[in-house]
């Protein structure tokens, strides 16, 4: 039988999605847990590999196994055993066609950036300190150029193995919200797929212009070359939001 | 001379604001950076003292010191001192007659609560999970019940040593925003005071009606009878928001 988990975590403390010999990592722990629940080794992959640093509240991962558990029921299972910086937030059976990474149609990250005169510790675990207050419309204005099936080849760090760098951006939003002596944005970008640190550098730019730079989204989708745009954004300001594959994978209600 | 502090603190490592003999305190925190920036005991006061695991975003206390450092590079001192998650925003001179806990006029507290199938990680050390999805229209209306003038002595944890328990709460909002497979709440209260677990208390009472509680409000502020409204949250769901003196205690732009 294949199942389907929705998966959320603080990515703190974790190095990536992918597993590792040696360190720390929610591939790593969830296999662990798994192999304690099922009694055999599972291979679990996920819609994508979030890098070290990066958080999700709803990743989807997918796996084989026989068990006479109720496939709602292998939630509760995976969290007794996991630890509380990641948890199994829904689980349920999928087809066997299903293909947690392939089948995916669109996927959301958001990126949370804020302004204060020093570090606000509650919001240090999810967003980054910037050192002036970026300027929303010109933010907003230069995020439409990002939407639309363009070339992304500029906002790819080195080291991508993808095939294509032809990506679609469905939606780029900008969100304002007053926090106490600053202001918190957060920029959700929903596309067909990312390339390696894609969101971080769209990100990078965005809010290198609102604070000034000259837009440089223009000539890196046409040349494709880096150097046109600001600096790739920490991990740490990075969020999985969602991954649709155009059906729903978990009934409505059930825990 | 006198100078005022804004402080912003992750809650959760502290055993709250007042400085204890053995427990790491925000005080106690604040007190030892002071010696060391100032070569002396200073004694450093807040608007209030927060309880264990009660986070803080904006913080004022208030110390005497001498100390040639300009007012508005205090801050900066005291960051270099202080641990990650305890912060001081920022800093200014105050008249001798200010005082942080009596000068107050206005505190708002924010209480965050969400629901999901499980804990998301995430959010873990700032909001509080709920078994169940309150009615956004039912917590509205019982929260207009508690503005005004009124004796809180029902929404009063035992214990207190407050002389009276009449206080005047000017607003209650509440915020409800979509995240993957539910929703968050936050619930912010803004009041001439507080008494000890008030805004928890009434947080409380409010998830609970919006669950499907009688409305125990008009009951409680009539009688006084603790027992009329749902039980205290947990410490970690709320954070305070703002202290509002009547004028504006740091230069704008300053940092």
């Amino acid at each position: 039988m294949r199942y389907v988990l929705l998966v959320s975590y603080d990515g703190t403390d974790f190095a990536g999605f992918q597993k590792q010999p040696r360190d720390r990592t929610v591939q790593g722990e969830l296999e662990g847990a798994a192999e304690q629940i099922f009694g055999a080794s599972v291979k679990i992959t996920g819609s994508g590999r979030t890098d070290a640093g990066v958080h999700a509240l709803a990743q989807v991962c997918c796996f084989d196994a026989q068990t006479p558990v109720p496939a709602a029921k292998i939630a509760a299972c995976f969290n007794r055993i996991l630890p509380p910086d990641l948890r199994v937030v829904q689980s349920a059976a999928a087809p066997e066609t299903f293909d947690c990474t392939r089948s995916a149609k669109r996927k959301t990250y958001c990126y949370s950036a804020y302004y204060a005169p020093a570090d606000l510790p509650l919001f240090d675990r999810f967003a980054v300190r910037l050192p002036q207050k970026p300027d929303l419309k010109a933010m907003r204005a230069a995020a439409e150029l990002l939407e639309g099936e363009h070339d992304f080849k500029a906002f790819c760090a080195s080291g991508s193995s993808a095939k294509t760098s032809v990506r679609t951006v469905y939606s780029v939003k900008i969100d304002e919200q007053t926090i106490p002596h600053g202001a918190m944005w957060k920029i959700s970008v929903c596309g067909s797929g990312f390339l390696y640190n894609m969101v971080r550098i769209i990100a990078g730019e965005l809010i290198a212009i609102g604070c000034g730079k000259r837009e440089g989204i223009t000539a890196a989708l046409e040349t494709g070359a880096r150097e046109r745009l600001a600096k790739t954004m920490p991990a740490k300001g990075l969020c999985l939001m969602n991954v649709d594959y155009g059906a729903e994978l978990f009934p409505a209600g059930e825990e």
